[in-house]
This record gives C-alpha cells, sequence and structure tokens, in this order.
C-alpha cells in the first residue's frame, strides 16, 4: 500500500506517539483527514505552542505553565515533607489523591543502565540542595514499583542518609477493589509481611 | 487532577482520535511534552498542510496529493470493471492485494438510517454516471459485512440493476489461515454454501 507523501509523514510523526504502531498510526491519520481546516489549524497550533505553554519549573520539575511554580510557594506546602517522583506527570496522580500536602521533586527518570541512565543523570545534588533549602524532615519515595524504580529507590535511600531526612516509600499491599483470586503472589507477599492490625 | 490549561486543550484535541480515550490521550500529550521544539513544530505543519496536501478526487472519491487522480486516469485501469468501497483507504486496501486492475469509485460513507445517511446521501448519479462513460461491465462491491455494508450492497444492486452492469461482491468464507474451531457460526454457514470444487 502506497500512500500520497504527505499522508505517509503525518503517519510516521503519529507512530511515535506511545503504544501506537503501524495501524492505529493509518486508523488516526484517515480519521483526521475528516477534520476540518479549522480544527485541523487548532490543533496544529496547540502542538506548536507546547515548548513556549508548558514548561518544567527549573527548581522541582514539575510541569508549568507559567513563570511561577505553584509546587515551588511555600505557601502550597504546610509540612516539611518531600514527595520526590520520576515524571511530571506522577505529581498530578500524587495530588488527584489530595492526600499530600508538600513539596514536590521530578527526578525526570529512573536508575536504567540499559538505556545509559546512571546516577549522574539524575539531579541528586538539586533534591539535596532543596531538602537543606526547605528543612525537609520525611522524604516520600514514590517511584514505579519495577527494577528501574526499586533500584533508584535504593539509591535515594542511600544519597539522603547524609542529609539528615526521614526516607519514606509508598506502601505495597493490595490495589483498592481487588480480589485475592487475581492478586499475583509478590503483591500477596508483601500484603502478608506488612500486614496491619485492624 | 487539575492540568494547565494549554495540556488540558492538548488532550481534548487527542481525544477527538478513534479509539483514544482520556487515559490515552494523556499518554500522548505527556509524550508530547518530551518532543523537542523542532518535532512538535514538524508534527503541527504536517497537521495544517493536511487539507491543502491531501484532497480527495472529484470524481472518484480516492485520496490524491496532486491535482490529477492516479486512480482516474484510463491507463491505469486496463478492464473495464469498477471496484465500489466505502472510504479512501479501502482503496488502499484493495490496492494492496495486487489483484484489482480497474476503476475505483469511494461512496464516502455506508446507508447508516440511524446516523441519518439515507440514499440520498449517497453519490450515486455519480457513480453511474462513471459506469456509463467508462464502459464498465462489471461492478465488484466492496463493502463491509455489516449491516450498514449489506444494506448499501443490496441497495447498489438494485440502483444498478437499470445500468446493465453486472454487479459482484467479495466472497463470505473462511479467513486465511484460520482454524475451524474460532470461525463464528455465520462465517462457517456462508463457508459452507458458497463451497466450491476442489
Amino acid at each position: 500500500m502506497k500512500y500520497p507523501a504527505h499522508l505517509s509523514v503525518l503517519i510516521d510523526h503519529l507512530k511515535k506517539l506511545p503504544g501506537v504502531g503501524t495501524k492505529s498510526a493509518e486508523r488516526f491519520a484517515f480519521e483526521m483527514l475528516s477534520w476540518n481546516a479549522e480544527e485541523l489549524q487548532a490543533f496544529a497550533h496547540v502542538v506548536e505552542q507546547v515548548p513556549q505553554r508548558l514548561t518544567l519549573c527549573k527548581n522541582c520539575g514539575c510541569l508549568i505553565s507559567s513563570e511561577e511554580c505553584n509546587y515551588c510557594k511555600p505557601s502550597s506546602a504546610s509540612k516539611p515533607i518531600m514527595c520526590i517522583v520520576a515524571n511530571p506527570r506522577d505529581v498530578f496522580a500524587v495530588e488527584g489523591t489530595h492526600e499530600f500536602k508538600g513539596y514536590y521533586h521530578v527526578l525526570g527518570g529512573l536508575l536504567s543502565p540499559l538505556d545509559g541512565i546512571g546516577p549522574s543523570q539524575l539531579p541528586i545534588h538539586t533534591l539535596k540542595a532543596r531538602i537543606q533549602k526547605f528543612a525537609i524532615e520525611e522524604a516520600v519515595l514514590a517511584l514505579d514499583s519495577t527494577i528501574e524504580g526499586d533500584a533508584t529507590s535504593l539509591y535515594l535511600k542511600q544519597e539522603l542518609a547524609s542529609c539528615g531526612v526521614q526516607v519514606s516509600r509508598l506502601a505495597f499491599g493490595l490495589p483498592m477493589g481487588s480480589s485475592l483470586d487475581y492478586v499475583d503472589g509478590g503483591t500477596l507477599a508483601r500484603a502478608l509481611s506488612a500486614r496491619s492490625s485492624f
């Protein structure tokens, strides 16, 4: 199947989206052909403006749309506690729980030697400086439960030991609403060993 | 979770893609945040240029990238046969088989009373005019095997009866590489009744 050149270019761009292969990209592209010129123009404008309109805070790494970072404001964080996450998106997930009132620090990635991301790529110095600056008492590691997330958590625990900060980590256990039949053995073992009095 | 306004707008645009819900759109948007300005600019440019660069042929309805339609050229169609499909995309699917050498006609949709698409919305007059013009002897209906596709096929069969053209339809039967265990009853019944000598 030989598509017109412009369509092929559009499909190639869409294939860069996560989880989108050739078939999905083709489906997206053909759908976009049915959008009218105004819709296409509006979409193109939004995409083009992303670098100007959405930036990462130089201090905490959170996603911001203005000069000033809402997350860095001392007023928004009442407690000397800092949540350390991998990506800007994770901040929204934690915020969505309404359970955390404190500072955030976005690492921008996890340790992953296979992808060439070693300790020197993670902004540990910035993190340590912010912990000192805000006199943080507890650092909550909110990282993925994967090999990379575990390795990064362990590394941060060691690095932050010298900062005199208490390091905690998200709890492991049954997901809400889960049935024991479908929970994997590893999760059940962690839930058992971390059982709480009831 | 309250995203910056620009991010919300981007997510809303991405949600218009087929099969993309809020979660996928959020994933796409955050991925796009990691693209550099040149990539975003290039993508935006391609999207913006779609109405100028990709149009539908006024005669056959096929997707074309230039003034002249390759599918309408008499040289490309050696036999007086015309394949009738619902969407421009279907033309590429038929072309991909390398089994069809003839003219194409894109209806631009299927009969679907629930969506307000009746016989008057389908370009039957153009189709009849083209059948006469090219002295087509056989019209191959290559429409979906759905209620809408079946209704449209039946409608076209009746309409084209007066044109003195032989109307055929894609064969129904087992998909290639299928196992009888997994073939549905309807398909198997059609495959049985349309069995061929071997």
